[in-house]
């Protein structure tokens, strides 16, 4: 059995109570509780804190373990697809011990629900799906992996995509993904005509990195706005990053956030510093649901990710000028239970009844939680204990 | 003797050399050096890097050592200057205390120069002042601190502060601080023709927080350029934040940019992710000086900042999208040598002859140091190990 009793939290910074966790879900949750024949772990007063969720990653990417990638990348987003592919060659990157690396990292730092693209490319083939679906396999106990087959390297540039990506939602990819489709693809008819057919074709969701600033991604999402409703797939697409929806003209991005909201699209952000975003505090008022996630980590595009969604909090805070401590809970909620909700997955609550994902954070408040991000004392993934003192307790390759 | 061999350490990621340090100095930079009756540190092969500058600080302002502050300000600049008022009254703030406790953090973190405003205001008088007077008598030995006597509060909408500032300056302020002259004063001739008279008088420079923006910024800004040509203060102003510099406008900026770098005015960021900033590698193009602060340390504004100026390297960089190692190594250079050149102090590049003024970082490479900004193994300012293991050795009231 996985049974526990964790003795002496604060859940959400509340008063201390203890927590029985039964079955992988919270059974219990009161001051004094017993139970016979469990394992007890004292939480020493900590605060408790639901599993975090990074609603966009890419497992398949990250250079963890290897030597430190020196970056002398061009600034175009072409340069950095291309010089990905190279890079990944050259270096004969296993996709399962990468994945493994990184999804072991982010279950250290208190994540337990990852969305995370994959690369699906004429020259990897499905190589890198098929290493990623293994870590799923390994870690499906302890860890929530929701896959999206990604076309990084464009779908109508480079002909023989679009069978790959049909045979990975085949294989076991949950949702389809897709990429700028004017800047990368120079098609976007052509490219958003092919992608919600073939995720109709396979009744799954769609995962649109849009990079497009301004009017340019103003017009791809009113395209994408319109085959939402061809199809029918309302609630079930997001787009990731949506850079057009900070631009400056704000009767122009109400109007498209407002068509975010009717239509049920999520907006996932990573919250970057240097780019137009969406203003979190506009999208809530809007009724959009909104996830947030760390993209690369430590990959070819960029050395800042470290997988770790409460330092993302933190992150996601500084770009909205989050500074009161209600603020905060609210960029926390977003990188936890919030995000898992508005990628359709089960909200994790600290709830009685509600799953037993959470972790124990250093801290006197929330907010000190979130602007300290210091390594996570415990974690308990699913019901079971995954991480102490910072480490993952499953061996990394 | 301060004397001291420090052996196998790699400046600025470079091959592994040791360091002789006599008085405060690098004396020798080789492999393999011996010196007679001298302490011998064995820097284990770290990453030896120059001593971090923070530009832009607020050592009487920090929350550090008391309860966690709950943040329920409103959002507009004047409600947390008056609520800041009320709280330091409320709390009965010690200026020596606080700035102490800061700036040891800051030590820890291998800062060896602050610039660190105090405000002064018609409530308190000199009081912070002198508090923080006290700290820097009381670390001199290891801390450079320079002050610049801060109208947080207004100049001509309070009267009695210039009588203040006059005193202030005369007292030991290094500069005379200054802010939004349109925003806050609502007076900016009258505000401006003072406080440069007023330096003129002290012979001393000026560092004037401006975070107006767009064209009221370039309004107080080009007000401040009329007066550093008629008092012929050319090299001796710096502008903090400076936010109409990031403004949209390409050739209204540009104009500004050059004449900042015309009038060796220095800019001094945050590089905050929330709002307008001026973008630094244009700045550096235009050969305007930049130094790089942490401004307010877990004070009443908001809770986000900790005194790492390594970390505040890598929000740098996060906010000019710089993702290269060289990118990454220039934010690092604006944290410490070139921030210390900017603000008109020796600059202390791990030179033969220079101060020794460094830290050992842990990492690869320079730029893992910057995103990982780990505890600083060892500390060593002005030719003294003054922290160990991200702790300071000197004692925290
Ligand atoms: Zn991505
Ligand atoms: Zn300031």
């Amino acid at each position: 059995m996985n049974d526990l009793l964790l003795k002496s939290v604060r859940p959400w910074g509340d008063e201390s109570v203890d927590l029985l966790i039964r079955d992988g879900r919270i059974a219990a949750m009161a001051p004094h509780l017993t139970a016979e024949g469990v394992e007890v772990i004292d939480g020493k007063g900590h605060i408790a804190l639901p599993g975090l969720v990074d609603a966009h990653t890419h497992l398949d990417k990250s250079l963890l373990g290897w030597p430190w990638y020196r970056n002398e990348v061009g600034a175009q987003l072409l340069d950095k697809i291309d010089n990905e592919r190279q890079v990944r060659q050259a270096l004969g990157l296993d996709a399962q011990v990468q994945s493994m690396r990184h999804a072991l990292r982010s279950l250290a730092f208190g994540t337990t629900l990852i969305r995370s693209h994959v690369d699906i490319d004429t020259e990897q083939g499905l190589k890198a799906l098929e290493g990623v679906i293994e870590t799923r396999r390994r870690l499906c106990e302890v860890l929530d992996i929701e896959l999206v087959a990604f076309p990084q390297s464009g779908v109508m540039r480079r002909p023989g995509t679009i069978e790959l990506l049909d045979r990975a939602l085949a294989l076991g990819a949950d949702l389809l993904g897709g990429l700028d489709p004017c800047a990368i693809d120079r098609d976007p008819k052509g490219q958003l005509d092919v992608l919600f057919e073939l995720a109709e074709k396979h009744g799954k969701g769609i995962d649109l990195h849009l990079h497009e600033t301004g009017e340019l991604g103003a017009f791809s999402m009113a395209l994408i706005f319109e085959r939402i409703r061809a199809h029918g797939m309302q609630g079930q697409v997001s787009i990731s990053h949506a850079f057009c929806l900070g631009a400056p003209d704000w009767q122009r991005t109400q109007a498209l956030i407002d068509e975010c909201a009717e239509l049920g699209v999520t907006i996932l952000t990573t919250a970057p510093a240097s780019r137009e975003v969406p203003a979190i505090q506009r999208l809530i008022a809007a009724g959009v649901p909104i996830g947030v996630g760390n993209d690369g980590v430590r990959d070819t595009w960029g050395p800042y990710g470290n997988a770790d969604m409460l330092e993302r909090a933190k992150l996601l805070g500084l770009r909205n000028n989050l500074r009161r401590d209600d603020e905060i809970e609210l960029a926390l909620g977003l990188c936890s239970y919030r995000g898992a909700r508005a990628i359709g997955h089960e909200s994790r609550r600290l709830k009685v009844g509600e799953r037993a994902d959470l972790f124990l954070a250093t801290g006197e408040t929330v907010a000190e939680t979130v602007v300290t991000h210091a390594p996570r004392a415990l974690v308990i993934s699913h019901g079971r204990v995954v991480a102490r003192n910072g480490e993952a307790l499953l061996p990394t390759p």
